[in-house]
C-alpha cells in the first residue's frame, strides 16, 4: 500500500491560526481522515464550524478526543498544561499526543507531567502569519515549510515516523531535532526577531518629536516590515518569551553586543566596518531565497499562499 | 491648460534603483518629456540603455545635463558632493537641482557647497526595494508612496511647486518638511530599522551553536522579514548612517532603553508587561494598513507593484 493515511481521526485542540490550518490541510491532503476540534472559546467554536475548519466541532474536549488516534494541542505554550490535564481522563488508549508549540523543552515537560504514560511526540511547524483566531487559518500554510519534530529521548520510532508522514502529507518538510537545540535555533530565527520587532514598533510609537501619523506615513522606508511580525498574537508571544527565557536572553545578549559594535562604528565614522558588515548580511538573503524559504519577487511569493 | 508638464527635460545622474525608476515613471506618466541619464559606471550605462531607463544614456554627465530644466542626483549620499562638483560647469542657467537622498541636512549642505547660486530643492521619495543597480528599477515604484520635499529656508515657491507637481505626476503623495525634521523622522522609520535588521542578520550568521543552514531553513519563523532589508545596497546604507549619525544614534539610544525594559520583563517573568506591550504594537500595524502604506494580504499587496 503506498502512502497509507498515518492517522484516521485527528483531534485538534485549539482552533486558531495553526489548529484551523491543520484542519483545512487535512481535508485537502488526507480526504479519508476525520477531524474533530475543540476550543475553549464558544465564539471560536462557532466560527470554526461556519468555516468548516474540521469535520466536526465538539462542545467539549472529551468529545473531540474520543476515538482519536492523534491529538494535536494548538494552544499557546502557557495553556498547554491546563488543556492537557483537562483531557487526560478522556484520552483513548494508544493515542499519539502532539502539539505545535514554538518552544519544545517547556511544552514537552508540561505535556509529560499532565499525561503520564502517554506517547507524546512534540512538533513545531515553522510557519505562521501575523493573524490569529479562527479566521486566520488556510490549507497551504505548511507548504514547503519545515516541521521540526522533537521526540523525547528513547522514543519509539514508530509513532515518530507516523507523525513525520502526517506532516509530510500536509506539505511540510520534516526534521528531527533535540528539544533544547530546537529552542536555541528558534530563539534566533523566530523569538529574537519578534522581540526586536515588538521593541522598535513600541519605540516609534512613544516619540515626542515624531508624530504617530508621520511614523505611519513614512513606514515604507523599512519600518513597515517590522510591524507585520509585531502584530502577532500577544498571548502566544508572551508565553513564548516566558517559556524559552534562557535561550532568548542568551541570543539577545549576542545581538546587543553586535549592535553596540555597529553603534560605535557609526559614532566614530568607521565607514569600512559598516560596509563590510552590510555586504556580509546581503549574502544571507540570497541563501534564503535559494533555499525556497522566501522569494525575490516584490510580493515575496506570498501570492502563492493565499488564505481561504 | 490642465496638468502642464512641469519639466520638459529631466537629467538623471545615477541609474540605479531610484534613477532607473524615475526614468521609467517619466516615460509612463509624462510622455512629452525627454530624459537623459548618466552613470559613472560604464556597465550600468550600457544596461540602462538596453533597458531603456531614459530616452538617451549619455557618455558624460555634462552631455546629460545640457538643456535640462531639472537635474536629479540619484547617487548615494556620500557621492553627492563629487557628482555635483563635476557637473557644476556644465549646468544650464535656470535649471532646478534636486536629488533622492535619504538624509536631507547633509545632502543639502553638500549640494549647496558644490553648486553655489543654483536653485536646489532636495527631495526624498520614501520608496525602495532591497535590490539595487540598473536592473532594479520599475515604473510603479513611487505609486502611492510619499515624496518628502525639503526646500531650503526662504526658497522661491515656484520651483518647489513645479517639483511637487513632478512627483505627484509620477504617482507620489508630496509633503513639505524641514530638512532636520525629515532626518529625525527617517531615522526612526527607515534608518534604525535597517540598522537593527543588519545587526540581527549578522548575529544569526556568527553563532557557533546554530548553523548557518539552520538559520536559513527555519527563517520563516520571523527572521526572513529582516533579511530583506538587510540585503539593501551596502554603499548607500554606509553613507546614510554616516550622514545622519546624530539622529540615528539618538533613536538607537531610545530603542536600547526599550529593549532593556523588555529584557528585564522576560528575565523576571513579568508576563503582564510583555502582554501589554505586544497588544499596543499590534494597533500600529492596523493604522499602517488603514493608511495604505502596507497591505493585510499575505503578499502585502506587493503583487500590485510588479517590476516592469
Amino acid at each position: 500500500m503506498s502512502n497509507p493515511p498515518p492517522f484516521s481521526h485527528i483531534a485538534i485542540i485549539g482552533l486558531g491560526l495553526l489548529g484551523g490550518s491543520i484542519g483545512l490541510a487535512v481535508a485537502e491532503h488526507l480526504p479519508g481522515a476525520t477531524t474533530t476540534g475543540y476550543d475553549l472559546d464558544p465564539a471560536t467554536r462557532q466560527r470554526a464550524a461556519q468555516r468548516g475548519l474540521v469535520t466536526s466541532v465538539c462542545a467539549t474536549g472529551a468529545e473531540a478526543v474520543a476515538d482519536a488516534d492523534l491529538v494535536i494541542f494548538c494552544v499557546p505554550p502557557g495553556a498547554m498544561a491546563d488543556a492537557a490535564r483537562d483531557l487526560a481522563p478522556a484520552l483513548p488508549a494508544g493515542v499519539i499526543i502532539s502539539d505545535v508549540g514554538s518552544c519544545k523543552v517547556s511544552v514537552a515537560r508540561a505535556l509529560g507531567e499532565a499525561l503520564p504514560g502517554h506517547t507524546i511526540i512534540p512538533a513545531h511547524p515553522v510557519a505562521g502569519t501575523e493573524n490569529s483566531g479562527p479566521d486566520a487559518g488556510f490549507a497551504s500554510l505548511f507548504q514547503k515549510r519545515w516541521c521540526i519534530i522533537t521526540p523525547p529521548e528513547g522514543a519509539d520510532p514508530e509513532p515518530v515516523e507516523r507523525l513525520s508522514a502526517f506532516w509530510r502529507q500536509l506539505g511540510a518538510n520534516v526534521e528531527l531535532m533535540e528539544p533544547a537545540h530546537h529552542d536555541l535555533v528558534l530563539a534566533v530565527t523566530s523569538h529574537l526577531p519578534h522581540l526586536i520587532a515588538y521593541t522598535i514598533v513600541g519605540t516609534a510609537s512613544d516619540l515626542e518629536e515624531v508624530t504617530q501619523s508621520e511614523v505611519i506615513k513614512y513606514s515604507a522606508g523599512g519600518f513597515r516590515d517590522f510591524t507585520r511580525i509585531a502584530a502577532s498574537d500577544p498571548t502566544m508571544w508572551r508565553d513564548v518569551f516566558l517559556a524559552n527565557k534562557d535561550a532568548v536572553l542568551e541570543m539577545l545578549q549576542r545581538f546587543t553586543e553586535d549592535l553596540t559594535g555597529l553603534q560605535r562604528a557609526i559614532r566614530v565614522g568607521d565607514g569600512d566596518a559598516l560596509f563590510d558588515h552590510f555586504t556580509r548580511t546581503r549574502a544571507v538573503r540570497r541563501s534564503i531565497i535559494a533555499e525556497g524559504q522566501d522569494d525575490a519577487r516584490p510580493d515575496f511569493g506570498r501570492s502563492d499562499h493565499k488564505p481561504g
